[in-house]
């Protein structure tokens, strides 16, 4: 069992108390490292995101717009309006412009859908992302659809269409893969879901990590986008800043009805994206561009799979299934997931997530990203070595 | 008169088409130049931003990130909280941090504040920016005040404040200076009308373009943001894109009561700073770059008040007095506002403002914008051109 010594405790009291001032989500490195010098940061395994990804953004972004001198205008003048971007992410994706709204990150799509469609009742599975329930406007009431640890926190479809169902909400939330457990709900899966679910008005279907998902050796993304074509109730939502490692640029997009996406533009969403946003999704309607990240997207997922089988074999915590870029473990030694993240980030520089704060989890549990694999092995023999 | 010719006068119905697909702002030179490749565009007066100022974060920008390799922190990590960054800005303008809301662009606090906090009436002076009546919510009425032609479209204190006390809304909206007018109204002037408003929930002044009015030859800055400290029911509104010529970053902030920053950060505003609007408000909160800053903006104010006496100096329009860095004019030949733009960007390169679709404006008005000293020695000359 991990046991901190005094001065651990210490620095661990110190970071708990961070944690808290930063609410429901983790205080970044730059925070810590700014309240707690005397850390030494090696690993983020906080942080979603590709950095393969990233370093090919980079590569694109030098070369285009730091070497040409072309940043000056992408800073300087105003950006496109909402439809001309989502003419750029159209040609992606094959989706009609008008059913595209494109955000200030997920987070602002996310906000958008929460304060605007989502009305009387709304389900939400557990564990999850939490804006989903702490975005709701003061009426809507929130309830939970526990998933079940016996089942590895994997969404049952038919137990889920009872319980919906069962509770007539107006609006449902179904993040694919699941975050933190990673766990995925297949495209047939979701395709029953769907086709019992008519009558819900709005189905969100928030797909973040599903340029990690595969349901074959081939590695195929398989979006939910194509549902909206058949399902107008379906809402996805979509993040760029894990896939493509750029969080730091604010992108992300919904896919909805026409109707809906004319609501939202009708009294708001001028400019709300970024001259460099708005430069990445020009780059995402490129072949050229596409083809490169398909090389990042599944060297990362390969790597992800070959961390998640070191973790497993380390018998003092269960491993999750996951189908997106993080791993769910659980501590089974009797150890505190608060404990196990101090230590490693005390001892062996690597930050980790705890999930005591996430509801809907019973027991131990901390959230583990894969990041490059030199940064996975560091990973995995801190956690060998708090063991032993 | 300017009278176009039948070439000319093809590309204008062009260029007509494309100002009413774009809604009530203008297309923009990227756009014009996309869809009409023949147009040679020399300058941009319809873009209200110190270009001096875009130079001089550039260089810091340069030095900082791009050269030191940080700007992969910058796009790659999730930016900061609202309240991080409120803390940056409340050491560069002196207010506590608990009254700072951070934006996505002035324009995402304009829409939070149109959305959150005004309620069923809400009066806006004419002619203005669109979006303080085209946000509003469907349920609540905007009532329009009219500037006054035959008082140059200033606003005169003791008429607008009976005109408000008799029609009790619960919220108003005032731009100072106004645009697209530029009519400043003085410290004291918005002092009287604070004092004798205080039943109105919301006074939401807009202050995008203060950093280019002046009450003193010394140029000092005169915010209404020290207002908040005394009447609880201001709201001052602040975009950067102008004043420091960053408008592709979406760096704004609006200065309230610390319960209406907590009503919104309460469900929503997570992530809504990209990290590159991070990175200017911690510059923005530096000593030696304000200290740069100065200078640009007064250099910028001093060439924006020569080119309005030039532009007095032609006798075919009349300039309207203006506090801000653009001038409106009235042409009084009996020209009509759409040919002088479309002839000024045919033949001479230069892109005006039309304020045909400006409600409230009685005449034939242009908004021109001051840009470099050499630019607007090519504004002038084209239209001294136009008139002979």
């Amino acid at each position: 069992m991990i046991i901190l010594d005094e001065v651990e405790q210490k620095i661990a009291n110190s970071i708990k108390a961070l944690k808290e001032a930063a609410g429901s989500h983790s205080p970044s490195i730059f925070t810590l490292e700014e309240e707690l010098p005397d850390l030494d940061v090696r690993v983020d395994a906080c942080f979603l995101s590709n950095p393969y990804a990233t370093d090919l953004f980079l590569k694109y972004l030098k070369k285009e717009l730091v070497d040409t001198g072309k940043l000056r205008d992408v800073l300087e003048f105003y950006p496109s309006q909402n439809d001309v971007i989502a003419s750029a992410i159209s040609a992606a994706i094959n989706v009609e412009k008008d059913k595209i709204f494109v955000g200030n990150g997920a987070i602002e799509v996310i906000q958008a859908v929460m304060h605007n469609f989502v009305e009387n009742k709304v389900v939400v599975n557990i564990p999850t992302f939490s804006s989903y329930y702490e975005f709701v406007k003061p009426d809507t009431e929130v309830l939970f659809y526990p998933l079940q640890k016996d089942n590895d926190y994997m969404l049952d479809p038919d137990d889920y269409i009872a319980f919906v169902k069962d509770e007539n909400p107006d609006s449902v939330v179904i993040i694919n893969p699941n975050n933190p457990n990673g766990g995925y709900l297949k495209h047939s899966q979701l395709r029953k879901i769907l086709e019992q679910l008519r009558q819900v008005k709005n189905i969100i279907i928030d797909e973040s990590f599903i340029h990690f998902a595969f349901e074959s050796e081939a590695m195929k993304l398989e979006s939910a986008t194509e549902f909206t074509k058949e399902f107008s109730n379906v809402i996805v939502i979509k993040s760029m800043s894990k896939d493509f490692g750029i969080a730091g640029i604010r992108a992300g997009y919904g896919v909805m009805s026409n109707l809906k996406v004319s609501e939202l533009l009708g009294n708001g969403y001028l400019w709300n994206s970024s001259g460099l946003s708005e430069y990445f999704f020009r780059l995402y309607s490129k072949k050229e561009f596409l083809s490169d990240y398909e090389d990042v997207r599944k060297k990362y997922i390969v790597e992800a799979h070959e961390f998640f089988a070191l973790l497993s074999d380390i018998p003092e915590i269960k491993v999750y299934p996951s189908m997106a870029n993080f791993a769910l473990i659980e501590l089974l030694d009797g150890s505190s997931s608060e404990d196990f993240v101090s230590k490693m980030l005390i001892k062996y520089g690597v930050y980790t997530r705890t999930g005591s704060d996430k509801i809907g989890l019973d027991g131990e549990f901390v959230r583990i990203a894969s990041r490059t694999k030199s940064e996975n092995e560091i990973i995995i023999k801190a956690i060998q070595n708090i063991f032993n």
